[in-house]
């Protein structure tokens, strides 16, 4: 398969002969940023089509067409796993919301809790990342980005079906390899269900919220080992020994989409 | 056990009884930044002694004495885990320090493979990266930091002891919870044993290179998964992954040191 270095999530239906437009970011990227012009080639995606090849049929200030050759890859069904996370400041949000969407995040939710010193966040920028990583990483979908709500309000609608792994740096909770490697014993299928990890502020959760958490059916408490970590970093680890044990952790990367290794 | 909320690391012995001085830089830190005066009660701690309460003696510009008071915690042994990495650029690799720090990394090697781009590093701001992590998040010990040599260099005096897990994006290669789970069911003492993980460069390792990893018989191939991580994110993910399996991951943070929980 043509190695294709530049991919590009789009919304648009992607099916072969058709045209689409790019937004004005994605016109600026291939034209200023890359200085591609008519001709070039391009991999476009979405989670509903797959990956195809696009040629760039014209491009301008603020715009660009590609029509849609070959489809490169078919959409694969990808694990269901939300991070929810209490803001935290800058930089390390950034991080966070590129992390997530390399490490397969289909959506993050912030939360605010009793310790949260964060009180808005700028869900555009988040959002940004989130798709800058997916289009890196090779996924086929990219991270969807909530809102910030209240913990007790996303508790108050949280759907019974999803189980929630809270990472609980007091009181009891089992190691995290320990307790997901079981209920992969339990349920070979558990990873194809949906579930999210949780992670308090720097602060913290307040005694309290954590153990009302701890009442709700669908919570896992679960250590991380005797480091307290920051959230980032917390948030980081739970979500890699989740794809590692329940998620896609088997999967290796698709052909032609490594690095070039010829010498 | 009385909270401390600022702890540094320091390397003269600790007793009871003894009087410690500070670097420049910790003495400004606690002068300037945190602005405490003489009476003030710190953490004081190294991987020979454990950890120590101090009492602020007296403190000027550039200096400040300590009395050492009781011992917090007592040495106790930690995972003799190595991180190897192609250096990457500025602001990640500060990450990278900071997070090996936190993930408990007993060492960190900079390595030059063939497509490393980055051609120098800052050992002191890598080794200033990794001691402000250990000292926040509760660690006996601090990551040491190594000088970058090539990769073909670390290899002639590898020790033959120390297992060497590479992250392979390309060719065969096992999961990584299977793999460790694996071991872990074989030798259960595993993790108490010397071991290093490997990350290559953002532009992938050399398949000549990858080829000649796999040969050593101390080396174990693993996959992380069908998203292609920035070097970052798997050295992360891969530490994450090694702790929670083999490593420390069934142990709990120390009493007395998680966030303040009363509302």
């Amino acid at each position: 398969m043509e190695r294709v270095v530049t991919r590009l999530y789009v919304k648009d239906s992607l099916s072969q002969g058709a045209t689409v437009g790019l937004d004005a970011a994605g016109a600026h990227y291939l034209r200023s940023v890359l200085r591609l012009n008519t001709g070039a080639r391009i991999g476009l995606f979405n989670e509903k089509d797959g990956e195809w090849l696009g040629v760039i049929e014209g491009l301008g200030k603020g715009w660009c067409s590609l029509q849609i050759q070959e489809q490169r890859r078919k959409p694969a069904p990808e694990p269901d796993i939300w991070l929810v996370f209490a803001p935290i400041k800058r930089s390390r949000i950034d991080f966070l919301a590129e992390k997530a969407g390399e490490l397969g995040c289909s959506r993050i939710l912030p939360v605010f809790t009793r310790y949260t010193d964060v009180k808005r966040i700028n869900r555009d920028r988040l959002a940004a990342h989130a798709k800058e990583s997916a289009e890196q990483c090779e996924r086929l979908s990219v991270t969807e980005v909530d809102d910030a709500v209240a913990l007790d309000k996303l508790i108050d609608k949280w759907p019974d079906d999803r189980r929630l792994i809270v990472c609980a740096e007091f009181g009891d909770a089992r190691p995290i390899a320990e307790t997901l490697t079981e209920i992969l014993v339990k349920e070979p299928d558990a990873g194809q269900r949906p579930w999210a990890v949780l992670i308090g502020p720097e602060g913290g959760f307040a005694e309290e919220e954590l153990e009302a958490l701890r009442r709700l059916p669908y919570v896992t408490p679960i250590g991380l080992g005797p480091r307290v970590l920051r959230a980032d970093t917390a948030a980081v680890a739970a979500l890699s020994c989740w794809q590692a044990i329940l998620g896609d952790g088997g999967m290796r990367p698709p052909k032609g989409t490594t690095p070039v290794t010829v010498a």
